[in-house]
């Protein structure tokens, strides 16, 4: 810097600047980041390759070697994450499936010895105690863990690195408290804590290990980039779909439609080849335990509802009852939405109040579950048996159609087929095909209004807990529903209006399309379904986005993350990049005094500082590039000084390798705090230029706001430099960053600006009516 | 332009320098540009937002309306390409079954009388005069409509236009050469020609009709222009799949993984519902056609195997033998690609002799395929047929697993039921399930060697012609030879191991991975078989990748279209963006003379060329944007001209709206030559600012070249501005386009650079094997 004279003045001003920006950011950022019990320090990733000095000597001597090296591991890890997940998986349900039957069947014995209290007590025991521990793990090692997961993913794939959240402790109890929620009885999935579980596995073996816990494999130096990690974590999330729903393909789609932000089709394959490791390693222990190694498991299990024995001729009536269906998981989808948003919240608020207030939210919550589960069976007559002998009816088993509950021997309780088994069981139960008559109008009523409000109440607690099965459950309970409702008029089987039903919700809520539907049709091996399902999802999410957006996004959105969307914003198009710059610039030159770096360090937050070559460094001041704040700390702390301005790139050459500036794991790298700089040190000087990322992208200050934000997004910057139009100037006026490109941060720059979004997209319904009344009429 | 005294001089300097290069260029890409009757012009597709002025103005006034007419319109669009997409899919089965249905029942029936030359006669003559037609529509109605199509439509959805692919004529020819193709017995598809023509209805559609043939739609003004052109596009492939395989998800997946190049997930959306149209539109006909409406149509037709009656149980040995026929079909796919792109070479210059020459070509491989079809046969014994009462053997009828042929009664001819009856039928008959010993070995081993050269030799002859039959059929032959080979090991139905064979050769020639397997599963309807799909796929396509490029790379990279890879290659890493930068730069000052506009575009073929403000319009040179030609020629087409240096801005907003500026469909805008400008006015002046791209992306001269690749490759550049680093130069020092990232231009201007290009993805073979050891070991 050639301006030393008034440096500490100015970064005092700029420091008060800095602070004053904050809080005003924080100010607006402040209404949407109500959530989270500890409020997550949140880092962006940079996808950006450093091209500095010591990165091209390195590359220039990359051996062939070493690339082969790269791509075997490439392979490994994303045989290792199918194989870790599809493990984990068949882990998952194993001890569910045991622990949940173990608990369903003390029940069921005292309940056939009439012991009804006694019952209760066993009942409502098990699951407070499991659904405590759960709690007790999430609340008090690992908060990260609780909810879905799928919104940090989510947001992580975008750039977001929320703290701890693919840490091996988040890993550990995500696993642990979500089989035991599930066990617990709570209306929760553990589909949505499989995709988590699949990114941490993902992300701890990229880390090579934990440093931690001292699992550290030091050769898988070469994925220490977010560009590498953000690959593997795209595959770990498509495995945990994979092994959630023995869904191969539909956990690719899932990955490429829902979780990631940026997709290549080097990655497409990669991914595949990850579910098919799960695949391989699924039907390998499915095999094992159909042999009864695994306990209760083998009977239940493992989501697999086969339909396939229905009939799937359908007519123009059954399209219309299909477009009803959609409509209806259109708008049940969008009030859901509202209203987990709304729990979500008061939750907020009320876990705030530290760890054990959360432990009894979850507590109070289990106790109303199983209340509703044991109670309002009593609500529902006595059903005789069906007379076909091949059914069992009633039965004592963990999971069966005709539970017994209080009836009297041939009859059976439909209510309690429904409240006293598994989730899974209950939605197999829903979709079960030829069973028309099975569940009464008024049981399929009330089982809806009980899962819809336990689903809306239950996500937020601190405990792992998918969205997908309450969805799929209350989704098939509405479909079978309108299924017994228009009996007279179409022949559509009542499994198949349960599958539509579940799609139509699932529609409704998570807004996806493809993937969910290729994860339909792998869950129930029907394809002759596909252009039902394909409707009925169209419709539903169509629908729904009139009112509102997606639960993810909606999640991703209240937890504060600052999540940039594919397009830019209309607005956009009235401003230029200058108009969103804001703080103050701290800028170093080419070859810096340790203090003023330093100070720098201390008293902002910025992670990126553009270098400036002044004279007599060049003619005139130039651009030189953009410096990382981590690898500065690198270089202060193997303090690479000189006593004089001179150009030290050889001896940093010599003195650092590459990989000392490569990326350690979130929260892992060196803190300014841990710098130990003596006071002579300070009059020192710095050669920035061997770590100076001399390719910065870059805008000029008159670019449009929309296309610097296309830029920015595309290519998964962290900092975008804006240049000035005109000579003369300072040659860079400012740095973007993803905060900048925020709505909330823009609008509030500029309130005057209506950001008008008109939503046309459910437009196509109306288009839709064409094709409809051509089917209608082709087909009678 | 403030150099007007010398910029005669200059100009004539440039254009000689221009004409070399060009000439330069020309012979670099001369080498691989040889393919193509005619050299077609190609044009660069531009997907950036030009934002000028004008676009600005009508953007701030855009009413609410507009946007909702633009949102209805698009999915309109998406209907109206699912519609007729699928009723050309339709109708090109109902054609094709009754053409070939009549053919060869013409031929049994003379058969059965014994008189063997006559049919002979018939059937080869009625191949010769369908394959002439088809000929004689494509050498001389539309040339752009031979071969597949599918390299033309990858090349367009990567931003490269060439002549009239996309063109009215062109979708003609495709429909009814297709039909006319298959039907003359080659060994080709009508499933490549599928996607072509839905791209070309789209296109189609977009344009808002044909200009040519005065269908054109006013009110259709916002597509004109290249990105919503491509998002019809790309709908448009995807319809195409799924009206070729009845594969809606797979068409989807193919326009994702193959066919496009840029993907957002908004189009996801749209696609899916483009493609339940299409599946909407076949169920209804097939259903009206189910009644015998459709002529033959109705017995075959619209393929979909049902392997499902195979029980999908599967051991370690069927494994190995699943490893075995991925490997084989990795080779054979990559000799295959090998073999197509020497052919095709060979062709192309047979080719460039004259329409007349490819009809007769044409002749002369339907005469070689008759000859192979109707003499083959008789090297076959005849079987008894099986003793299963519930199979018609011999039987007569048009698609039939059991000819008769030359045989006695109570006898049939294997080899006859694959070579005489459709190309859908053939895979139909070897895929068959429960008919183990209905093909003798050597049968299936002369069935695979014609069908593999013939499926060579075939494409590239002036029809349209699709791969994917050829390559099903060779496929599941071998599939079934293998089966056929390891009946004493594995105990995998021989249909399944056909199904298994075409995978593994289309994994190997197409090199695709998820989206064939869904569009086998969709075809074949069994989800069981996944993970064996999944596995040979994987396997075939590495193997494959270690020889050479998938088929459809080849023969883009054949027809000279200078396609943007999606990944930098390794070596632009050692260049900045100042290294490639080629040409004179040509400049306009912010208001110029006509004169030299009109010359600048005269002399060059420059599509963009930089607008410099000068003294006094700024305080020192600033770069102001970019123009494009065509709104130049509009400009100067209206003659937006005055007398001085003024700022005509006013003028101009009055005159001009922005849809006069709209991109008119390829081919179709005003040229150079349709001006006609007097020569008084070759000294006005006129104000290029309301039409100055202002937000040009830019990267400075010292960029890696690597990253300005990444950037110009994920915007869908046409342009990028190079500017200089320090101050006190021209503002601008040059413009990259597409050419300037070929490998063939880099490696022209640095023949010592080595682009090794380390294809170690094979790899993952390696790291593969541990799994089915695990396989393997759990599974025993």
């Amino acid at each position: 810097m050639n301006r030393e004279e008034n440096i500490g003045n100015e970064l005092d001003i700029e420091n008060e600047e800095f602070v004053a920006l904050l809080s005003k950011r924080v100010n607006t950022t402040s209404q949407i980041a109500i959530v989270g019990s500890n409020i997550c320090p949140i880092e962006s990733l940079d996808y950006e390759i450093v091209e500095n000095e010591l990165f091209k000597q390195d590359w220039r001597s990359r051996k062939k070697v070493e690339i082969f090296q790269y791509v075997i591991l490439k392979w490994a890890f994303a045989l290792l994450i199918g194989l870790f997940t599809g493990l984990v998986g068949i882990f998952n349900n194993i001890a569910v499936e045991n622990l949940s039957g173990f608990k369903l069947l003390m029940t069921t014995n005292l309940m056939i010895q009439h012991k009804y209290f006694k019952a209760f007590a066993a009942f409502a025991g098990c699951n407070v105690v499991f659904a405590a521990a759960a709690a007790a793990l999430c609340a008090f090692i690992a908060p990260a863990a609780a909810g879905s997961g799928i919104p940090e993913v989510k947001a992580y794939l975008n750039g977001v690195d929320a703290y701890s959240i693919l840490a091996p402790g988040t890993l550990f109890v995500k696993i642990f408290g979500s089989v035991l929620g599930v066990s617990a009885g709570f209306v929760v999935g553990k589909e949505g804590p499989m995709v988590h579980t699949g990114a941490c596995i993902a992300s701890i073996l990229g880390q090579g290990g934990s440093r931690k816990y001292h699992l550290t494999w030091k050769w898988l130096r070469y994925f220490k980039n977010d560009r590498d990690r953000r690959d593997l974590i795209t595959c770990g999330a498509a495995a945990g779909v994979a092994a959630a729903f023995r869904a191969p393909v539909g956990g690719v789609l899932f990955a490429l439609e829902e979780a990631a932000s940026w997709w290549r089709s080097a990655l497409l394959w990669r991914t595949f080849f990850t579910t098919a490791v799960v695949a391989i390693v699924l039907r390998a222990f499915i095999q094992l335990c159909s042999t009864g190694r695994c306990g209760l498991f083998g009977e239940g299990g493992l989501i697999m509802y086969d339909v396939s024995a229905a009939a799937a001729r359908y007519s123009g009536s059954d399209i219309l009852a299909v477009i009803l269906l959609g409509t209806i998981g259109g708008i049940f989808g969008s009030l859901y939405n509202y209203l987990v948003d709304k729990v979500l919240r008061v939750y907020s608020i009320l876990n705030q109040k530290g760890a054990a207030f959360k432990v009894c939210l979850v507590i109070i919550i289990s106790l109303l579950t199983s209340c509703c589960a044991y109670g309002l069976p009593w609500l529902a007559t006595c059903i005789p048996c069906p007379t076909d002998e091949s059914i069992s009816c009633p039965n004592t088993d963990k999971s069966g159609n005709y539970k017994s509950f209080q009836c009297p021997p041939g009859y059976y309780n439909d209510l309690a087929s429904l409240f006293l088994n598994t989730n899974d069981d209950a939605i197999r139960n829903l979709m079960s095909t030829s069973t028309v008559k099975e569940f009464h109008i008024y049981t399929l009523f009330i089982f809806f209004a009980a899962v819809f409000c336990l689903g809306i109440i239950t996500y937020g607690i601190a405990i792992p807990s998918g969205l997908f099965i309450p969805v799929i459950l209350a989704g098939a309970c509405y479909g079978r529903l309108v299924g017994r409702l228009f009996e007279t008029i179409s022949k559509l089987d009542a499994g198949l209006f349960a599958l539509l039903g579940a799609a139509s919700f699932l529609g409704g809520t998570m807004r996806m399309t493809v993937s969910l539907c290729v994860i339909l049709l792998e869950l129930t091996n029907d394809l002759l379904l596909l252009p039902l399902v394909m409707l009925v999802l169209l419709i539903s999410k169509s629908v729904a986005d009139i009112f509102n957006k997606g639960v993810y996004d909606q999640i991703v959105k209240l937890k504060g993350f600052p999540y940039l969307e594919a397009h830019a914003e209309p607005y956009m198009k009235q401003l230029v990049a200058l108009d969103v710059v804001s703080g103050p610039l701290i800028t170093f030159s080419g070859i810096e005094k340790v203090g003023n770096i330093l100070h720098a360090l201390r008293t902002t937050g910025h992670n990126g500082f553009p270098v400036i070559d002044d004279p007599p460094l060049s003619d005139a001041p130039e651009l030189c590039g953009i410096v990382l704040r981590s690898h500065l700390l690198v270089l202060l702390k193997g303090k690479a000084f000189s006593k004089d301005r001179i150009f030290a790139g050889e001896e940093i050459f010599h003195r650092f390798a590459v990989f000392d500036f490569a990326k350690a794991g979130s929260g892992k790298g060196i803190k300014v705090e841990d710098l130990d700089i003596e006071e002579e040190e300070m009059d020192m000087y710095i050669d920035l230029h061997p770590i100076t990322n001399t390719s910065p992208y870059m805008v000029v200050e008159t670019m449009s706001l929309a296309k610097a934000a296309i830029l920015f997004r595309q290519l998964g910057l962290r900092h975008m430099c804006v240049v000035p139009k005109s000579q003369g100037r300072p040659p860079i006026v400012g740095i973007l960053t993803r905060h900048d490109f925020m709505p909330e941060h823009i609008l509030g720059l500029y309130p005057h600006i209506k950001p008008h979004k008109y939503n046309f997209d459910y437009c196509w319904l109306f288009v839709f009516c064409l094709p409809s009344v051509l089917f209608l009429v082709v087909d009678d």
